[in-house]
């Protein structure tokens, strides 16, 4: 089959791989319908995830058909069309009977395109079926179920629920990214009091204005006075980090209120500046995380019932085969005005009009 | 009146200043019985908290009796054994009515000592005093209500319960000065599995173990391993800051494991180094904070009941106008083996033996 495969910082290409195969009696074979790619797989391009080895296939966003499965498989079988989730899961270890999934010590965690071959592919075998696929309503289309990959749930565990967005708050979203602009979407289920969205790109920030954001700011002009203003100077109740670099964090830790909570979901490679010598006394609450996925069948239910608007955030597809030029469209959205990409095996390249 | 005065970084001194008297009507006037020496003083005297105005009397922990109050005040009256607490609290203002007195709007939070006058002196204005004294049970001798003031409910709120200790947990504290012994004895109110002591100092680390640490490290060599050990190679559930320089906050931040907490309690006068890249992925909560007292009722009914060991903590008792002798003893514990020191009106100096 053919698999899009890293080769170290830089280099990756659509090239010919081995066929997956049943490894273990808990694994699933998936035929690759639809997939994504995530601003992680950029980092790990940029050299900031550098534990992923060469030779392995990436992408950890999917849907797709069962086509084969392990003995041990009980939820699922072949002919189901299921979510493959960025995050596998033994559910035995101490993390995962902790719905931490994202932590599993029994060898799940997120570990596809990561420690073993992901779903930017036509074939994935994906490890714990049981645990690790969602059936999917019919209700619910491909091009939106495969946003609840990844993207949904780490913009909904990560950014609103550690951030612990409540009614009546001041939140800032710190990039306007696939993430940041489902934050804004996963915030709005809260009633904030004002979304204010932070960004480099104005298009972007078009964007998060169409999905839910009150207000947005250039990040090219230091926010904090604009959090000031609208705050009476008291500073955000919650403010998501959502672009993975020392600068945008260090912007949350500024705007963010006394009492206020700081919600880390960027990729990070390099370490930010932590200003204790003002925090110190301010009682900010610093999360960082990785998804757990413990509320996509929720997510799953409110995009069949039409309670997630997901419309916007696809901006381009591709065919499966068009992988490169789909990285370079997506690592290029400054120009591109690319917010999510998506492969899918039968549909020519289509690039959905920014209105 | 004397009053112990900082004059700016390095300088200060015992000398003469004009006695306090009713501004507010709901001030009160206290007649300083004994009072305390906290860390906090000498970060100021470091230059750590640049906001203190030379002239500024220091100090935040005290205990006296009431010799004047406002027309406004309703729960106390001249006569009443009262502790000062290290915070006062308007009672009205957004963060107030949320219990978080700490962070203050409305002129109160930590102000003793640091915006106003302190009770290092024979007499203290208090505002706000029915918020911010608080009647002491004659079961509790000054020698423990004035460890209620500050390190307690600091030890207790910021360190404790910001750091979600439960039962079965392994708590590493970072620091056995006053404030990192009384998070030991905090701690062991939520039956952890164990608790361990890392600092710089032998005799402190002795100290921790009889006031309840169950292993304690020696932070010239990398305690990590130590807790990998203990731990199965998966950390602490939660580490707590109890120094205030970037190294222990660090130390803190390696230590901790995935899903665990971080309660930074030290008064930081620099910038810490945070490694999101390796944290961004592990779950880790970072909390700082001011501590807010609305624990001390709970704290004082603990210590009338006899349930609080606080006896070993403080070593040293000087009569008041010994202020900048226990200053020096303070300052120089390593050699002193000084805890907490203790300034009572009508005691001669009495150094309680290290058992």
């Amino acid at each position: 089959m053919k698999g899009f495969v890293f080769h170290g910082p830089g280099q990756a290409s659509w090239e010919d791989v081995p066929d997956p195969g049943i490894k273990e009696p808990t694994d699933a074979i998936v035929r690759v319908g639809m997939v994504s790619i995530c601003g992680t797989d950029l980092h790990i391009l940029k050299g900031d995830v550098p534990e992923v080895p060469p030779g392995t296939v990436l992408g950890h966003e999917a849907v797709g058909e069962i086509v084969d499965v392990g003995s041990d498989v009980r939820t699922v079988r072949p002919g189901d069309r299921v979510l493959v989730s960025c995050i596998t899961s033994c559910g035995r270890c101490r993390f995962c009977r902790e719905g931490r999934y994202g932590q599993c010590l029994g060898g799940g965690g997120w570990i596809l395109g990561h420690q073993v071959d992901g779903a930017q592919a036509e074939y994935v075998r994906v490890p714990f079926a049981d645990l690790s696929v969602h059936p999917l309503p019919a209700a619910v289309p491909s091009e939106v179920a495969v946003l609840l990959a990844d993207i949904f749930p780490t913009a909904y565990e990560v950014g609103v629920l550690n951030g612990q967005v409540r009614a009546g708050d001041t939140v800032v979203i710190v990039g306007a990214g696939p993430i940041g602009l489902a934050a804004v979407v996963a915030a709005r289920l809260y009633a904030p009091e004002r979304i204010i969205v932070v960004d480099l790109a104005r298009a972007r920030l078009q964007a998060a204005r169409r999905l839910g954001a009150d207000v947005v700011a250039f990040a090219g002009e230091d926010p904090r006075m604009l959090v000031d203003d609208l705050t009476g100077g008291l500073g955000a109740d919650v403010a998501v980090e959502a672009v993975g670099v020392p600068e945008s964090f260090e912007l949350c830790t500024r705007v963010v209120r006394p009492c206020g909570h700081v919600a880390n979901v960027g990729v990070h490679g390099s370490p930010a500046v932590l200003h204790l010598e003002n925090l110190w006394i301010r009682d900010v609450t610093i999360t960082t995380g990785l998804v757990d996925t413990y509320s996509t069948p929720t997510l799953l239910r409110m995009a069949a019932a039409g309670r997630l608007p997901t419309a916007e955030l696809v901006t381009h597809t591709f065919p499966l085969n068009h992988m490169a030029e789909a990285y370079e469209v997506f690592a290029h959205a400054a120009e591109t005005g690319a917010l999510k990409v998506v492969l899918g095996a039968d549909r020519h390249e289509v690039a959905i009009p920014m209105s």
